[in-house]
């Protein structure tokens, strides 16, 4: 049985205004996986991913994992440390400068730690020699940290230095066929954020100095957002800036957003600095044509925090809460503890447990009401909060069911076949927390 | 249906005494890695890691969380990125120097890239407050990126200087808690290693610079080793060095190995160092008492090569290799192609990926004879190779089965009902690959 108690989770209140780490406290979900010991600074702009925060990471990466998968990708690893002569070929040493980490090695070699990787990614594929169309198009992906030396980091994991994050590269004969892979991984990111339930708007972006014809944003609405998205009010699509809705006709507003994701067709640039080359159907090699899609995970992760929490309380897509469920025993010395006690518990975590494998927890602090628990099951965020308390005792025994995601304002009581039936429903319905103690 | 030729391999032959990267090719598993087109020098002790690659690592990753995690372990991050502050306080800022990797930010912060998180978990438990007793002992544990500026790289990734690891750290009130952990992370090395069918020794070691009073290094024979160690010829036994083994009496030899894994008691060094204390059931605040554990992850697949592989072919502990099955199908124009065709190998394919989900492979280069890819999947080492020969025109369908362990010399000519059996057997009988083309 997963018991709370034996979980590393330092959970700490921050008096109003002060600093942690000499780092304002500036939004919600920074506040809040703090508070509730799911991430712990240990530097501006760098924290530890306490073991709670790192299950939600696990579910994050899994799903960005098949997604991608899905569209083709084949995941590999490039090493962080990544040679500055590389991007001293594409001008990026310059361009990007003190954002990016430099150090020597023992033997004076210069090496940077890299925030994204089209400059190894393209010397990988000209070292490997030129690819032959036929093995084209090929989509590379890796999850691993990126290091951005951030002027000012802020926001949490919103804008930390060191960051997880899923960037994948295409590599194509034509543009053309970059289009058929942008457009495969344009409905994977949509995939994602559906399952994730977040209404991730895609914007045209300019490419900046990234090089293409085209790239879009990947902008999640939030107050702490440092970027800008103009959304309709009726059909909640994004829009360019100023005017009405052109599908529905509604009325736009500019709302404050998050980007958590990117999507470039990057052309030659990267590949013609430095001799990606593929041998086409006919003619002679000529520099392959790149895309490159990133999503940043720690970043996506406290964004939808930021997106769907109140001031309160966490909360998560369900698909990457840390638990999917958690039970709430009955206090040690109350009567529906000396009635059932423990054995009761652990025989409903045994018959929750294969609905949602590894995924079910215990708050076996008993010592505490379960009105305190409660409390902070719902401030965790947990999507099912099952407490045993004195239906718990009748025949069949019936347990008090609390959903995270708040739709209707009741709590269920249900026997456990009713449970695992919910449990069965993908999309449920979904009932707001309301303490009744 | 999964398919090789859209895999990105890029397999190369490399010239004797050729260097790549300026890196001499010094080993059996390094040449074969390259060879093979599984990993690929970005510099001296860097490489990328290429998909068939990353998927024995991934292999071995989720492999090494569950026997951790058997043991307790709770898994977190810690940022590469450590302020050298907390080194210099242990001393290890001076006594490890130039293998550290180190850089400025642009506020002129000092920071190293961690080799090891002894410091950063003592500091993370300083900053979180003296934990209570009742709330150890806690194991926390990562997987990540290491660094180590080793002065000469060698041995592809058996001494790389960008690294994957597990670090496993245990917190105890007292040394006797310690020593119930280390037993049960001892205990669970030993599955690991059995479950990887390697044959690992333990064998006691200094302690050296760490601090404790205990520590054990995990190494696996293999001539490209920089260890040694003294194993009986007739138990298998590691033994302490000179004389005959006290526990059969066998004759003793010293062979080369490779450290793997180490265990350590630490005691409070760190603890001691950082303040990182507890609040013990009576008495006031103390250091925690520390216990870490490691396990090279790209050293152990590496490794692992060394260990089994023949000069001309890979050979993979089962549960890690790229793929556990490799289906060749007749080639283009052949008899058995004009019967059967692609519908009879996709439909081998539907049939045997539930026994291996998400496992098997078809090596779809049909323009190819069966013998030459028979012979490439060979040197891949492919636990299972499914032919599709003459037999498989027979009535009912038979296919040629190789096992890549060799035990017996023969091939075996199985139906797929008999195929579907073998493949239940966790332990089935091994059959030695004997190219019959």
């Amino acid at each position: 049985m997963r018991c709370l108690s034996k979980i590393f989770q330092p959970v700490i209140t921050i008096p109003k205004n002060a600093k942690i780490k000499n780092t304002e406290i500036t939004c919600k979900s920074q506040k809040l996986l703090l508070e509730c010991g799911l991430i712990r600074p240990t530097g501006p702009g760098l924290f530890t991913i306490l073991p709670l925060a790192r299950r939600a990471l696990d579910k994050l990466e899994n799903l960005i994992k098949s997604c991608i998968e899905a569209a083709g990708g084949q995941r590999m690893a490039v090493p962080s440390l990544t040679p500055a002569t590389l991007w001293d070929k594409t001008g990026r040493l310059q361009e990007i400068g003190p954002e990016l980490i430099k150090m020597e090695d023992r033997h004076g070699k210069k090496y940077l730690l890299a925030p994204t990787h089209e400059e190894a990614i393209a010397d990988l594929l000209a070292d490997v020699g030129p690819l032959s169309y036929k093995q084209l198009p090929l989509l590379l992906y890796q999850i691993s940290n990126k290091y951005r030396d951030e002027a000012r980091p802020k926001h949490g994991l919103l804008r930390a230095r060191e960051f997880s994050m899923m960037d994948a590269y295409g590599l194509h004969e034509h543009e053309h066929c970059a289009r058929d892979t942008y457009s495969a991984l344009t409905d994977a990111y949509h995939t994602l954020f559906r399952t994730l339930q977040l209404p991730v708007h895609r914007v045209e972006a300019p490419s900046g100095d990234m090089g293409g014809p085209l790239s879009h944003e990947w902008q999640l609405p939030a107050p702490a957002g440092e970027d800008a998205v103009t959304v309709c009010a009726a059909c909640a699509r994004a829009l360019p800036q100023g005017g009405a809705c052109r599908t529905c006709g509604g009325d736009t507003a500019e709302v404050h957003s998050i980007e958590v994701g990117h999507t470039f067709l990057l052309g030659s640039k990267y590949s013609a600095a430095l001799a990606a080359h593929c041998t086409p159907s006919s003619g002679p090699p000529a520099p392959l044509y790149m895309s490159c899609y990133g999503i940043g995970i720690t970043r996506l992760l406290s964004a939808s925090i930021e997106a769907l929490s109140s001031d309160k309380c966490l909360r998560w897509p369900d698909a990457i809460a840390p638990y999917s469920i958690c039970i709430i025993g009955p206090k040690e010395g109350s009567r529906e503890w000396e009635t059932h006690g423990i054995a009761s518990i652990s025989q409903l975590y045994e018959t929750l447990e294969p609905a949602r494998p590894g995924d079910v927890i215990v708050d076996d602090r008993h010592h505490l009401t379960i009105g305190k628990r409660l409390m902070m099951a719902d401030r965790m965020g947990y999507p099912y909060i099952i407490v045993m308390g004195k239906a718990a005792l009748s025949d069949p025994a019936r347990y008090e069911v609390y959903r995270s995601c708040d739709v209707t304002a009741s709590v269920q009581l249900l026997t456990t076949t009713e449970l695992l039936e919910l449990l069965s429903h993908k999309d449920s319905q979904r009932i707001k927390i309301k303490n009744v103690y």
